[in-house]
């Protein structure tokens, strides 16, 4: 099973680009965690993450497994970060990144120069939130303007994108009211916004009743396209206030878009593997994927995947690496992701549960096939 | 461990009546889902459940393990359902069925119907909320009498039962005042549900107030009569708001029962089955079992029932199916359930964790001995 | 691994002292529970943490393990507490105890005690609110004077110790506001709490204004004298809100200890393991045990160690015992938790996911190296 999974193509449905320039260590380090300061004579290395990391993306630079970080980050800048994202991203076996561009989008590569230096192509989910900030910086005169530049702009990003992204986890929490606001009400939030963000008291977009207009706005735009809104949960960044996070609190929204007809994808889910299979088995539109914490949980990696596929449809599951800024990310999430799932499949065929044929079916499907179908891609040319 | 725990009889002590026809095949994967609606091109076969039951069943009606749905279902219609239901509830090891009669009663076999079909002696579990909705039909003229009225009604109910069980957790999740509500907070509840319901403003049983006067009720019946409540908890429907459905948000009404000496048993429990296990360790009255979640987690039910023996004391675990509408869900609960519980203890005695005569202690307690005490049912002959 | 973490000194960073007497069963079953009743014909040995003490403790006595209970209760008496808590505490490799003298002191030993018994050097963690109902037993004149010698009080009780310790949890969840009270607002709560302790309607501090006060204050004298706040978190006596003891529920407070420079240890967190692993993972100043979850879970501890493992930095984890009235508790949590940790560890090695040096050191990290750091003790001199 390992080496079928391993072979498979993948379709990563959620990453962001590599940061554009080589690394000191405490550059790198950096990049190792959500949020993390320094303990003082501790290393990020010193974490799950940090073992798999080092476990295996040393073999592809040319070292032995479980080299140090030293000289581990040594060969690094030897070779160069240009080459070493070729390496780790285009030879992993993805068969397209398909790209969130809202998050630190001056310091990492777009999606054109993620393809030109990985060769794997790539495409662009726009982050909701983002756009309604880029409109801001342009200063509008009053809400209402806000609001239409916003619904214009984002019809225009998302022209040649394959989805939207929303943050209101991060921003909100989903404990807010889900129903779609009047227009005047957004016009009054955005009158409100732009004075905050005018006198200094306000920076990003936290005001629920924009963050609910953008999240409508937005699934119109994914009902008309016929693509999915993709969902951060759970783990992330310190901001998140972890409890209100968690995705069946969103169940009025989630059952709206399925009235809609608007597939939600929930991202990483982790801690509430659990509750997000759930949501896959209860509602006809709901996908799943544990995303970021293959690449924290590294050697647990397999307890994280197999708690997901406790219950959730198989046809219901997709992949992500949430890579952010580290080649290493791409190449470790495709690596782990791989292993973890092989290593469940593989349980059940050992116990009789399954047989290898279906389980072959069960691995494309979330490797790539059910990505494809949601996302509107091609099948991959090695499928 | 196996053999031993495989040949246990078993006491089921949470499941519902199975469908009176035969089925085509969309109705057939409509009744292996609790909401799930279809996704074009995609089957209810495709997940755990689906897998497990084309695992396990076949055989039992003649077919090789892994068989095909198309094949399944056509050699279910050739024998009909009677006979299905005959083999596959049958020839499980139930030794009694506790039925829930109060979901969709009119579409299911009721307690003589499910013993005559299947020759296993069945007893009834009378649902609160359904009690109180049936009485709200025969047009109480208020609120104070719609009250006297459920309270002879339920009593009367209750007569030849072993046990009441309420869904709050659907209804108003635990999130509520756990108190009793007086008489006149009732009466004047009641006068308000009963004109919504003649308005069409209210279909079933939401009011907080009515509903908590249904458990304070049945929980003098409980204790009067000996036999515990039975809450469902956690997984189950779309119509669950998940995080207001953990046990531990019940804990003041647990703690209620526990000061009159009413047993309680927590319905399935997933995802809350630390929680779940918590309560057991500190209350005296409380009882669990994993229910539901075995039969929709499949292969993976071992993780479930290992989670829920993590904390869990042994003389307070209980086994039920949960099944609802096909044969099939009896039969695999049971097996699930016995191979899952084989398995944690085989684990525990090759680790040198358990002596095996304390193990057959054990699984005998749980498999049919605790809930022979609670309940007040005679042991099974075969044990 | 087993051997090699076997013979590791540990930290035992949160424990309590025995209970200064010899038991009969019902004394030593009381024990053996965090707030469960007893139910009539069972026993607390009949669940996980009775199964785990049977096989680990009796051949500490000289019997076989998996002992009868009363075989192993009458050797027990036969030898003596003293001798017991000698064999049972003073023989598990433990190098130091830190010992919480908050909770029922007057009927177990107190550190001297502990150590004269035991042989193992301990040191005290001093509870806040336990300090402020101290000074309220002398009844202040007033709020303010109840500030002001609770103040002066815990310096001093601090003095000695090596950490202090807050239940916070237990007496208002974390669910409170979660700033330091002005002076004004903590003088007002005091005497509302002096006079409700007079009228006997308040009996131990539940009053979240001076409970933040004895937080800040706390908070303060960490930082001064260098050492860490421990926080009681999720599983325990029956009082506990458990929802509501979430640790990312008091994100604010750790957020604001993060500021100031103060270490913060999560205790047991079970069922909060991935909430509080991923606490560890974005605040500098989080550490995380699985302190009596280990006992508890017996068999399982693996389990819940693998949970922890999956995401916490290897150098934000300590281990306890939290070990209460039982020195078999002591003896059972050091010896649940080496088994756990170096199976963990011994599963990643076999799958090439970690050097057999690189675990040890992780080991050694995890064992004493953590606690050490943070606690400002000294290395154990036989590591």
């Amino acid at each position: 099973m390992k080496d079928f999974v391993g072979a498979l193509p993948l379709i990563d449905h959620h990453c962001h680009g590599v940061v554009a320039r080589d690394l000191d260590r405490p550059g790198f380090e950096a990049l190792m965690s959500e949020g993390h300061r320094p303990v003082p004579g501790c290393s990020q290395f010193d974490k799950p993450l940090g073992l798999a990391l080092l476990r295996h993306c040393p073999p592809v630079l040319g070292l032995a497994p479980h080299a140090e970080p030293g000289d581990y980050l040594e060969i690094r800048r030897t070779l160069g970060f240009e080459e070493v994202s070729r390496r780790l991203i285009g030879a992993n076996g993805v068969d397209t990144l398909l790209i969130d561009t809202g998050h630190r989008s001056d310091a990492i590569f777009d999606p054109a120069r993620m393809t030109a230096i990985s060769g794997v192509p790539s495409r662009e989910v726009v982050r909701i939130e983002a756009v309604m900030e880029e409109v801001a910086r342009r200063k509008p005169a009053s809400g209402a303007e806000l609001r239409k530049a916003f619904e214009e702009r984002l019809a225009e990003r998302s022209a040649g994108a394959v989805g939207l992204k929303s943050i209101v986890a991060y921003r909100t929490t989903f404990d807010i009211d889900q129903s779609e606001p009047a227009e005047a009400e957004v016009d009054a939030a955005g009158d409100l916004w732009l004075r905050q963000l005018d006198s200094g008291e306000a920076r990003r977009l936290e005001n629920a009743v924009l963050i609910r207009h953008g999240l409508y706005v937005g699934a119109r735009l994914c009902r008309d396209r016929g693509f999915p809104m993709q969902l951060h949960v759970g783990f992330g960044d310190r901001d998140v206030m972890m409890p209100k996070c968690d995705p069946t609190v969103f169940l009025p929204f989630i059952e709206a878009m399925e009235t809609m007809g608007v597939t939600i994808t929930l991202l990483h889910c982790w801690p509430f593997l659990r509750e997000a299979a759930w949501l896959a088995e209860v509602f006809s539109n709901v996908y799943v994927d544990t995303g970021v914490s293959q690449n924290f949980t590294g050697a647990s990696a397999p307890r994280v995947v197999a708690e997901m596929m406790e219950l959730a449809p198989f046809h219901k599951q997709v992949y992500s690496s949430d890579a952010f800024g580290l080649a290493e990310l791409h190449y470790m999430g495709a690596r782990l992701f791989r292993d973890a799932l092989a290593e469940v499949l593989a349980g059940w065929i050992a116990r009789g549960d399954l047989l290898p044929q279906r389980a072959e079916q069960i691995a494309r499907a979330i490797a790539f096939g059910n990505a494809c179908r949601i996302y509107g891609l091609p099948l991959p040319a090695s499928a």
